[in-house]
C-alpha cells in the first residue's frame, strides 16, 4: 500500500507531523510506502536530525504551503505546488500508475484538502457530494458524524448519501454491525425542521437495508442514541467544535473549582481526568474520511500531535483494506432509485 | 404589572409551576397580578392542598392542553382553549384592557409558543422574524443565543436583526455594557461560511453602534469570546441542546471514573459539582424572550422545576421592567436604511 502525507498541514507542522510518520514505521509492512509531501529540504534535514532512515519512507517535493487561514478554492487554484494540492494529486486517479497513492492524509487546512481532493480525485459514481465523516469517541461508543462541514448548505438527497455512506463505512471500517444511523433534528417529532432535513427523512426511511432509527437531538448526541448522525455541513462543523470547547472550558472550571476548594485534591483528581480524556481521545480516533470522492483522503485534527498522525497512518491503512469506496459505489447503485434527483441525472 | 403563566406546561406541570408561581409570591409587588392559565379546578385544588391564598393570583381557565410532542401550527389551530393559547392571547393586543398581561410565560411546547405568540401578538414595526434568546450561563458570563430555534431555515436579514435585537436585550436587561455581537459560522475568515452567513455577515459590519466582532466558531462558544451570538433556529437549538447534554453526560463519566478510581473520593467532588452548577445554573437564568413579537413571551426549559419558574417570573419582571420592545423598535427604525429588502418593504 502507498500512503501521501502532508507534512506540513497542522498547527504543530512539520515537527509534529514528522515525528508522527516516523513513529508509524511500526504500523506499516515491507512493501509499504509512505510518502512525505512538502518542502524537500525541510523533510531531509529533519530526518537526518532525527537519524531516520527507512526505505519505505519516500519524498515529493512540494515547495509551497497553504496557511490555515487562507480562502481554501482560491488557495488550490494558485499553489499548485502546495504540499496539500501535490497530496489531493497523488492520491487520484491524475497521478501516474507507479505514483497513485492508496490513501493521502492532512491536519491542514480543512476546506483547501476538500476543494484539492474535489478539484483531483472526482467523485464517486453516482455521489451528489462528498461529506467529513467524524468518528467521536463518545462515552457510549464512537459515533460517526457527517457531514462535519465539506457541505454547509446541502440538499435533502445529499444528506440522505450521506446516511447511505456513512452506514457503509460504520460497518465496514468501525465494525459497527447494523449501525443506527440517525438524522440530527430540533425536535424527534415527525413534522419538524428544515424542508431538508424533511426530505432526507423521507429518503432515509424509504432506504432497505439501512437502520434508520429517525430523528435525534442534539441532546441525544452524547447519550448513546446512535451510532451515525447525519447533519449539514455547517450544524455538523459547529456542533463538533462545540463540543470541543465545552469539555475542555468544562475540566478547566472542574480544576479551579477544585483548587479553590481544596488544592490537595487537584493531585488526586489529576488521574482521574487523565482516564477520562483517555478513554474518550480523539488522536487514536484517526483522520475523518472525506466520503464520496474517487479517492482516500483523511482529514486529521489541525491541533494533531505525532501520535495522532500515527494513528491516523495506522487507521488509513485499516480504511484502505476495508475498501470503503468500493462498497460505497455498489451500496448507492443498490438504492439509487430512491432519490428522484438521482433517476432524473439532475446536477449535483 | 401584569403576568400570565402556563401551569400546563413542562415536564414537570402543574405541580412544579404551581409551586414555582407560590415561591414566586416574594418577587411580586402590592399591585402586580399574575393570571395562572390552565383547568381551573386543578389550579383551586391545588392551591387549596398548599392553603395558599393571595388576592394577587388570578385564574384563566384553560380546560384544553397542547402536549410537548404535539405538531405546533395545527395544535395552536385547532385548541383555542388551550393553556398556550389563552395565554399567547392574554398576552396580546387581542386582550382588552383589564385583561392584557405585560408578560407571559410557559415551560411548554416551544414551537406551540411560538406559533400562537405569532399569530396573537403578530410582529412589531420593522421585525422580519422573531427570535427566541437564550441566555446561557457560560464560565466566563452568560452568553446570549438568537436564534435558539423560532426560525430554522431564516434570511440573512433575520439573522442580522437577531444581532440588532439580542444586543438590545443584553444591554437593557442583562446590563451588559456595549456587548460584543458575533456571528456563528464555521470559521473565522473572511469568505467563510453559507450564503445567509455571508450577508448577515455584511449587514451586521455596516450597523452603526453594533460592537460587531465578527465570526465565531464552536469551539470559541464557552471561552468567553462574545456576548450575544447569532445563528439560526436549527444551529442554536441543535447547539443549545447537545451543549446540555454533553455536560450532563461529562460529570457522569466523571462520577464513573471517579468511583472506579476510589470510591471515597466521590463524597469529596460531590460539592465540586454542586458549585460548578450552582454558578452555571440555567435554573435561574429565566425564561428565553421570543424578540420581535408586540408582547413579552419568556420561554422557559421544558424540564423547569419551582425554582426555574420563579426565577423566570423574577426575571420577566425585570425585562418588561426594562421595556426591550420600545428599545427594539426605535432601534431598528435607526438601523432600517442598513437592510435593502426592509425599504423595499419585501414580505419578511
Amino acid at each position: 500500500m502507498r500512503l501521501a502525507i502532508d507534512v506540513m498541514g497542522g498547527d504543530q507542522a512539520p515537527d509534529a507531523i514528522l515525528k508522527g510518520c516516523i513513529a508509524a514505521a511500526e504500523h506499516l509492512d515491507a512493501d509499504d510506502r509512505l510518502v512525505l509531501v512538502g518542502p524537500k529540504d525541510i523533510i531531509e534535514q529533519t530526518l537526518r536530525e532525527r537519524k531516520f532512515t527507512d526505505a519505505r519512507y519516500l519524498i515529493e517535493d512540494a515547495p509551497d504551503v497553504i496557511a490555515m487561514h487562507e480562502s481554501p478554492t482560491s488557495a488550490v487554484r494558485a499553489k499548485k505546488d502546495s504540499s496539500i494540492v501535490r497530496m489531493a494529486r497523488l492520491g487520484s486517479p491524475k497521478a501516474s500508475d507507479d505514483e497513485r497513492c492508496d490513501g493521502v492524509l492532512s491536519a491542514g487546512n480543512t476546506g483547501a484538502c476538500v476543494a484539492a481532493a474535489q478539484m483531483n480525485m472526482k467523485r464517486l459514481p453516482g455521489v451528489h457530494r462528498p461529506g467529513i465523516a467524524v468518528t467521536i469517541p463518545a462515552f457510549h461508543g464512537p459515533v460517526v458524524l457527517c457531514d462535519a462541514g465539506a457541505n454547509p448548505e446541502p440538499r435533502g438527497s445529499h444528506l440522505w448519501q450521506y446516511g447511505v455512506m456513512s452506514d457503509v463505512y460504520a460497518r465496514s471500517v468501525l465494525g459497527i454491525e447494523n449501525p443506527r444511523v440517525a438524522l440530527m433534528n430540533v425536535g424527534a417529532e415527525e413534522g419538524k425542521g428544515s424542508g431538508i432535513v424533511k426530505q432526507a427523512h423521507e429518503l432515509l426511511k424509504a432506504t432497505p437495508g439501512l437502520n434508520y432509527t429517525g430523528f435525534v437531538e442534539g441532546r441525544e448526541f452524547f447519550a448513546g442514541a446512535a451510532d451515525v448522525i447525519v447533519t449539514d455541513g455547517f450544524t455538523g462543523n459547529t456542533v463538533l467544535k462545540m463540543a470541543e470547547g465545552l469539555a475542555k472550558s468544562l475540566f478547566q472550571a472542574i480544576a479551579q473549582e477544585i483548587f479553590e476548594h481544596d488544592p490537595k485534591m487537584a493531585m488526586q483528581f489529576e488521574p482521574i481526568v487523565k482516564s477520562i480524556y483517555k478513554k474518550n481521545d480523539y488522536h487514536e480516533m484517526g483522520g475523518a474520511p472525506l466520503l464520496g470522492v474517487n479517492g482516500s483522503l483523511f482529514i486529521c485534527h489541525g491541533s494533531s500531535e505525532s501520535r495522532t498522525i500515527a494513528a491516523a497512518i495506522r487507521n488509513a491503512r485499516l480504511a484502505v483494506n476495508a475498501h470503503v469506496n468500493d462498497a460505497i459505489v455498489a451500496r448507492l447503485a443498490e438504492v439509487a432509485a430512491i432519490d428522484p434527483a438521482m433517476r432524473q441525472g439532475e446536477p449535483a
